[in-house]
């Protein structure tokens, strides 16, 4: 479907809102002018609309499927991938020793998102190979790095995430995969791993699978588990595919969207694999990955979100239904509640879409400064970004379905499409209940001071702002505050009251951090962005005030109601 | 899938929350005796467990199909809908002279409850059946009450709805097919009518459809349109089907969910038709059909709410992983994002179901004394059920995903299907935000009278209640109160500002309510009633707060964007 990359919104929010100059201020990053950020974000914009945006409806109707052990993909998704890997799209902040573009997290951020937006399912394909990329930059030695980052920065070969097994999903720990040392530096490999995602194609030359195993003897829990690079093709020591490894794909998932996204049941049989990092330290590893992974996700439910906006936007300026009270075309853009849901999907891509920048630019800045401050910050909005970035995916594409009225319910119109593909961004790289979970544990286990820290910059913002905008700064000074209180209150709690209201709490979080974003963009930017600013403030932001409630309600009401009760 | 119908909780709702004991107390309803109550909710239960709920995954995998102009039913389909018109269940409320039962709206709603909650595309077809029993009941002729009600009502016959065109759908006035007087009293009806649930089968021996028409020279808009029956097979006087009508399926749609019902475009090529009621009265009579359906249909997104509800609790309960905090058990049902999401689901599910038999006891309690308090609380509820129940449908449906995982995304699973089936209830008979302007706009030309006499028995019942639930009573006296100065507010608007609030507003006014409805709960139930209660008014009857700051906010800033800004 047509689709146009919202250019001037990236750039205003680099420019402007997200504080990007000081990732081009630093050293490592000095190579991301101006004139390189705009040539990157263009270059990019061209392929998501005139390559990507084209396949999406394909690999819905043709999903990839599997034929005799071979999985097939769907129309133009090679065609769609080469072109991503000739641009050098999965590279982008890859280091540049191993042929990456080593370019600030930023631009990833924006290009991911563009290719969200344009075609979600192929997207998730180089968006594995980037996580995969940065677990090996940072765990993998030097071996297996000159032999396998090459590759995946060029997208000759891809990368995926073999964490899953059946009886391990949220809980990583309880995994079963064994790897058996063969005596020559390699390992054995077996077990069978599900929900692989993009767990094999027929479009690259060799897929390199990232498997999290248990060695002989290894302590249970995930204090026992070590990554192993298990290729598809087994590679000689110039990286030429050879040998077939013992792996398979055993059967594709049949699943409610992103059909052109093969999710395959992994089968290790003995399979050859190299370790990656040392022994038992693989949750570490993959915690690199993941969090790359985590903010990747977000961004996907931010492209599908714009997707799905643009689809009902322009439905909304075509389709003609009574009388309307704007210039009476009959549009039913000029109706008061479609108006309000267009106004509420672009508000909300525009707060979130700020959120997710914001997380990438305190990546960069803790690589290019090595400041525990911006890593700290970093780690606070990776799951801010994931859950509210995909949270938000499926309720602006809900709301596109409602926009179309009768036709979002045809498939044949594409909105239920955004809405069905984006649904499992809540689930996978850990549900939005985990990302919640590690918000309020994890991430407050410095008592709340990047939380804090991060408030008073909303706070003084919002302060420096109210001459100018009062209506507008002051609400989310407020907010702000509100949150803060509700802060210092959560990390005084015990896990169990955290838990409980983990997930209202993140979600205040970001509408606070949304309406920051709107504010600052209201008092650098012209009538429209302090126009749809005020949607956000007046309409959207005052939701903190509830979720707070319920975010402080505690755990005693839910565990009042027994096991039977629920089932009563 | 396995459903067990609750039938303690229909049972709750009617003898204690919501005063069915005044309807069994009225004369026409004397019949609805408890022994009498208690076995229509049996009977229809065992038929909803045992016969409906093993359909629903074939509905799904197996859609309806057209071949050679003919409708192919989801395999058992035929069985299923003979057991239900077997059982009388077309016709619980319908008139005892034709067939019916003559038993109370509540009754009909508590069976469509749970029949939605088994196999919701099956269930809409006795639905639209019911629609039009009423709207026959109402404007029909005797001649034609005496001809079709005994055959709709005894489920030989279909019934169907035929309002959209390509061009018409929320503004219906704009619709074109034709009818011209044929000069014995029929009319030669000519059009093509879009979105017909349920449009044909191969199960019934005749499917008639209620077709919405213009009169030659009638006047435009909705002044000009008349109501015609016109049968698939037209009927000789004793009601025997005989000769095929000039009316054909051309297509059948392809959508996101409900497989199984056939959603059909229907060709009428001079298709012979009676007209119900009077020349351009045909909006009116409709009107009466669309106020059952959209009880209905809200209905049906209650039942849905309840299936995925059922589906993820046993899910939760089965599946373990991590260490759990109650037990140890490792089930996630002990895990407090899990339980929250539990208990929301059942909290929601209770108070939008005790909403649905309030407002199906107001319409009782109207027909039954003709007064006119009640019919305005039945129009003031109407729309809260219709689009208050399918949101729920919807939010619950896709929590029930989010409990399930990685396993929600996988169709095999069936908690998807759910979310997929439902979605469309949001749309079709007028969609959420036709409900909502209705709301605020029909609903209020009495100045809110009615709405102010319902939050005043809101508020009475929680001063009642205050004694003995202090934390639970306060805060439903408190959100009355912040309702009814929103409502105050409100009539004083004129229609864009209302419009722009009235989803919100709608939405605040469902917490309200589905407050009370627990209050009413606790208050005469025991311990678990109470806990439940305490889930819905702490953690989500805050949200009226910020609904009704949304409500106020006007429609000044949704204007301030243009058209170009929107797609800046």
């Amino acid at each position: 479907m047509p689709f146009t990359v919202p250019l001037k919104d990236f750039e205003f929010l680099l420019d402007h809102v997200v504080g990007f100059d000081r990732v081009q201020a630093t050293d490592m990053f000095a190579e991301a002018t101006p004139d390189t950020t705009r040539a990157i974000l263009t270059e990019a914009g061209r392929l998501c609309e005139d390559v990507l945006a084209p396949l999406q409806r394909a690999g819905d109707l043709h999903p990839a499927r599997l034929e005799n052990g071979v999985v097939r993909t769907s129309p133009g998704f090679a065609e769609g991938f080469r072109a991503i890997a000739e641009g050098g799209w999965t590279g982008i902040s890859a280091d540049p020793e191993y042929g990456g573009m080593g370019l600030p997290m930023a631009l990833t951020t924006a290009v991911n998102d563009m290719m969200s937006a344009a075609c979600l399912s192929l997207q998730l394909n180089p968006l594995m190979s980037q996580g995969q990329i940065e677990a090996l930059e940072h765990h993998a030695s030097e071996e297996i790095k000159a032999l396998y980052l090459p590759k995946l920065i060029a997208g000759e070969w891809c990368g995926t995430m073999n964490l899953t097994e059946p009886q391990a999903g949220s809980d990583v720990g309880a995994l079963r995969t064994k790897a058996e040392p063969k005596g020559d530096g390699t390992y054995a490999i077996s077990g069978q791993k599900i929900y692989i995602s993009w767990g094999d194609n027929d479009f690259s030359e060799n897929v390199c699978h990232l498997v999290l195993a248990r060695l002989p003897d290894a302590a249970p829990g995930t204090r026992g588990i070590s990554l192993f690079m298990v290729p598809k093709l087994i590679p000689d020591a110039d990286g030429t595919p050879g040998a077939r490894n013992s792996l398979r794909v055993v059967s594709l998932e049949h699943k409610m969207g992103l059909h052109g996204s093969p999710t395959a049941v992994m089968e290790y049989d003995g399979a050859t694999g190299w370790m990656v990092g040392a022994p038992n330290k693989g949750m570490a590893a993959m915690f690199t990955m993941m969090n790359n992974a985590r903010l990747g996700v977000g961004v996907q439910g931010i492209g599908a979100a714009e997707g799905a906006y643009q689809h009902a936007l322009a439905y909304a300026r075509d389709r003609k239904q009574g009388r309307t009270p704007v210039s009476g075309s009959g549009a039913i853009i000029e109706h008061a509640d479609v108006r309000r849901m267009l106004a509420r999907m672009k508000a909300e891509v525009f707060a979130i879409r700020g959120i997710a920048l914001m997380n990438a630019v305190a990546i960069d800045m803790a690589r290019a400064t090595g400041a525990e401050d911006w890593a700290a910050r970093a780690a606070l909005l990776t799951p801010i970004t994931k859950a509210h970035g995909t949270d938000m995916g499926i309720e602006v594409a809900n709301m596109g379905v409602q926009v179309h009225g009768g036709m979002g319910y045809i498939e044949e119109t594409g909105a239920a499409q955004f809405l069905r593909d984006v649904r499992v961004t809540a689930i996978y790289e850990g549900t939005n209940g985990i990302q919640a979970m590690d918000l309020v544990g994890r991430k407050m286990m410095d008592g709340g001071e990047a939380a804090f820290r991060l408030l008073q910059e909303v706070e003084d913002a919002a302060e420096a702002a109210r001459a100018a905008l009062p209506d507008l700064a002051g609400p989310v000074w407020d907010a702000a505050e509100t949150l803060r209180e509700a802060t210092e209150w959560l990390v005084a709690q015990d896990a169990p009251a955290r838990n409980a209201g983990a997930v209202p709490y993140l979600r205040a979080f970001a509408r606070v951090l949304g309406a920051h974003v709107h504010l600052q963009a209201a008092a650098r930017g012209a009538d429209a962005r302090r126009a749809l600013a005020a949607v956000f403030i007046t309409r959207i932001l005052p939701e903190h005030v509830s979720l707070l409630a319920e975010a402080r309600a505690g755990e005693a009401a839910l565990y009042a109601l027994s096991d039977d009760d629920l089932a009563a």
